[in-house]
Parts: structure tokens; sequence; C-alpha cells
């Protein structure tokens, strides 16, 4: 089964104390997109403007990713600037240009609205509402977010958790949303706003979920150097969402392995500049990793 | 077979947003041979003023630590009060009264200088050498140290680390005595210091193997509530060294499964203000949470 993945579609420009790097391909829709495309046929749902580089539009397409939902309007693309500090850890917001991001509202075509799964990448909460309203019955329904709603858009967010089946959030978001230092404590809180399955990524110490069946700890993969980690969360969620489209059997059944497919992708992720590496991941690679971190973490 | 705990037996005053508790039984060794003796026999190294509550004395009996390596000397018992921070992460340290461990020397009985498992618990770097200088031919020497030695005894330290089979820091001494905020790049570093294992601790993160079959993942047993995380890291490598010196076959056969329980250990420490919880553990409950850290981390 395909997924449909809305989210943001952006130029980053991204500078860490080695390199800078002018008008990458970001945005969490594009990271997402490419990583679920490793596993399962993907509908993308954003927009761009007529300055978005055509070389994108081939990435996208390389990667069988479905445009029909993308739209191209007069106007310049969302375009995001940011600085990376030494460890990589802190990164500070330089400039965000909305473009014709600032009056987007996702209409979806109408071979969208039957998706099953749905993963309703970081992006504002009112606009996540707007794409699960346009939804037949989904089957499995996914939702990233970030700081910035937490702190403007707390409402909406808080009105979009019941209608999700499944809630990831960073721990730093976890902890503001909820007010606890405990990483279970959150969950469980969580859990209470809505969802079945909450998900806490906790970057390089890899991420836990809480579901149906328990808990479950997913490492990350061990990375001796991380070249620029945007898009990590994003790839992490996307190529969940991929593997868990295609797989058979339960979502319980699924989500372990299909969290640590994300973990995979999003350390191919970590290793490039935008998504200059994830694109590059060949699947026989992802296969290995994902066997090394069974090893990683037998005993 | 036996382990020898060397390192400092101490009185404990903790200072937490919720209470206060004063003059627990604490100090590294004290920690590390609890945590131990519920796999092994452990023979202590240590020393104690005439001040020493007998309860606590008759608590190590209680756990058959065997007590002859352990001084009692006129004076004051080593005396540490400290205070946590609401989140439980950071803590600082209100007095430190060295007493009788100002001049503390050492001095293995026979019966113990043929040990095969050594932990050199946190301790100054002198005196680790000190002891190790009295063994003869250990099997596995592993020490255990903290950011007061990298700061005003590197020197020792260094000179002590070639000595070693293992050793073990947390994160930020990593990052400390390696200038690597990357955990895989700084175990790559302490390799060429000497140990040919190392483990770096992350709190609630769990922990890092490096050794000669690889990196081990090792998860944190999952609390809701961290109650005095005071002792825990000392719990784990006490652990670790009391299942690795019972269990059958090779060290690299082993290492993972004792760090497990070494981390189960520890969580039983910080469930309760010093040894409190640790001492009432059960070997059956310790079996029953690594089962669960087993399920915890399949996929």
């Amino acid at each position: 089964m395909s997924v449909l993945i809305a989210g943001s579609t952006a130029l980053d420009s991204i500078k860490t104390p080695k390199a800078e790097n002018p008008r990458l391909l970001g945005g969490s829709a594009s990271h997402a997109a490419v990583a679920a495309s490793f596993f399962s046929p993907v509908k993308l749902v954003g927009v761009v403007g007529d300055d978005f580089p055509k070389k994108y539009l081939k990435l996208y397409r390389r990667h069988k990713i479905d445009l029909e939902g993308l739209q191209i309007l007069p106007g310049k693309t969302f375009h995001w600037s940011g600085e990376y500090e030494v460890n990589m850890n802190n990164r500070r917001t330089l400039l965000t240009e909305l473009g014709v991001f600032e009056t987007f509202t996702p209409t979806l075509p109408k071979s969208y609205q039957q998706s099953s799964f749905v993963l309703l990448a970081n992006i504002a909460p009112a606009l996540q509402h707007h794409v699960l309203n346009q939804m037949q019955r989904p089957k499995f329904v996914v939702a990233d977010t970030m700081d910035l709603w937490l702190n403007i858009a707390l409402k909406d967010l808080l009105k979009l958790l019941p209608r999700l089946d499944g809630f990831v959030l960073n721990d730093s978001e976890a902890h503001q949303l909820t007010k606890e230092d405990n990483v279970f404590s959150a969950l469980r809180k969580i859990h209470k706003l809505g969802p079945r399955y909450v998900i806490i990524k906790k970057g390089s110490h890899g991420s836990i979920l809480s579901g149906p069946k328990g808990f479950f700890i997913c490492p990350a993969y061990p990375l001796n150097k991380v070249v620029d980690p945007t898009g990590a969360g994003d790839s992490f969620v996307g190529g969940m969402m991929g593997c868990l489209a295609t797989a058979r059997g339960s979502i319980d059944q699924n989500i372990r392995r299909a969290m640590v497919y994300g973990s995979v992708v999003a350390s191919f992720c970590c290793e490039g500049f935008g998504l200059t590496c994830t694109t590059r991941a060949k699947r026989s690679q992802i296969e290995r990793r994902v066997k090394e971190l069974e090893k990683l973490t037998t005993f």
C-alpha cells in the first residue's frame, strides 16, 4: 500500500562549523517522503514556488514519489536557514521566509483520499487537520510536530491528538507538552491526550515507543560522525511509515521493526547535508545496517 | 569466583527537591559491592571511621561481603553531602569531609591478592594503582572514575589505563577526556589509551560497550520515577563484575548479559535513597527485569 505524506517542502540553507550549504532540498515532507520511498509508494502533499529547482523535482521522481499533490505556485519556495553549533546538538534559526507556504491550503487529489497510511509530517496543526479532513477512513494516521507549534498553536495540536493513531515528538517537546522530565511519565500523559502509539525521539540515544503492547526501546545506528542532523527525525518517521504501509500483519506485529528501519534511514540522513546521503542509500545498505543493529542490541 | 572491589565507603547526605536524607550508607565501593553480591562473593577494600554505624556493617554482612579488607580507623568516616535539582540530572556537592579517607592506604589481606576479578571503583587513581600493585595476576581488571580525577589527577589516571582490561566512565567524562562529542569517536580514542573494553554510561539512555567483538548498545530499565540516582553507575559496574565473576565462558561471551544485569541492579538503586532499594531487591525481581529488558529491545 502507499503512504500519503503531507508536510513542508522547502529549501534549507545549513551552516555548520565546517561548511555552508545554500538552498538544499529540505522540509519535513521531503525527508519523510524520500525515506518512505525505500519501502512503499509515496503520495506527496506540499507546496513550492516557481523558483523551486527542477533538479529537486527530478529527485522526487527518481524516488517514484507521486507529485500530483505537490502544488507549484507563483512566488518563492519556503526557505529556512539555520546554523549548528560545534557539537551538532544545538541549532538556531537564522532566517525563515515562508513564501508560498504563507497561504498554503493543501487540497488533496481524488487519488490521494483513500490512502490507508497517512503521515502528517511536521507542519502547522491547522494544516494537518485540513489534510485529515479530506481523507476517507485511513487505517493508520501518524503526526509529527515541533516546538514552534507547542508555542503558537497548542490548541490546534491538542484537538489533533485524539484524531491520531500515532504521535511522534522529540524528548524536549515531550517535556514541554507534559512538564514531565521522565520520558515514561511523559509517554503516559501523552496517551491520555489521544494517540494509542506515542514515540519519543531522543536523537543519538534512539527512540522509545509506547503502544498497546507496551514499550519498545529502539536503538540509533552508531555513527562516528554526524555531518548534518537536519531532517533525521522526519526520515525516521517517514521510513517507519513506509515500512508499515507494505508490511503484512498488524501494526503491533510490525511497528518495532518499522522503527528500526526508520532509525537506519535517519542514520544515512545524518551522514550528509540535506538529502545527499539519504537519496544515495541502497536498499541493500539499509538491510545491512538493520542486521547490524540487531547484533548490536542482542544479549 | 569472587570479585575484589576497592573504592570509597562513605556516609552520604542527600537532598532532593522532595526529601532530605542524612548519613545514608554510600560510596562507590558500597554500591558496587552490594550490587555484585547478588551474583558472586565480594571482597571489599575500603576505610571507615569509628563513627561508622554498626547497622551498615551488618548490611554488608547480610550481603555476605568479606570485610577483612575494610579498615576501621580512629576518626570520621568520609562524608559527602549533595543536592539534586528538580529533574535529577544535575547535582551539586554541598560538602566533602574526607575524614579517615585523607590518609587512606589500602593494604590488601593475603586472601584478597589472588582475586581473579578486580573492580577499582571510583576513588583516586593513585589508590587504584596501589590496590593493583598488590594483586597477583588478576584475570580481569576494570576501573571506574569521575570528573574530579580528570581535573586533578589526570596523569595518574592516564598511567592506570594501560593496566586495565576495562574502563567505565560516563558520557560527560568521556567528552572531557577525549574532547570528542561523538560517543563512538570517544570510544575509539579511549581504546588507544589502553583498555580493550570501554563502557560509556549515559544514565537513563543506557550505556555503550566497545570491545574486541564490537559495540553493544545496552538499554536502561524504564523507570517512571527516579528517587535518587546516587550510586547508580557504581551499581551498574558492580553488578556487571559480579556477573562476570560467576559466569562460565569467555568475557566476550558474557559481558553483554552482565551489563544488562548491572543495568537492572542500577534501576533498583535509583528507586530509593542510598542503598535502600538495592539492598531490598530479590534475585527473582532482578531476573524478571532482565527478561523484561529482553522483550523491550527485541524487534
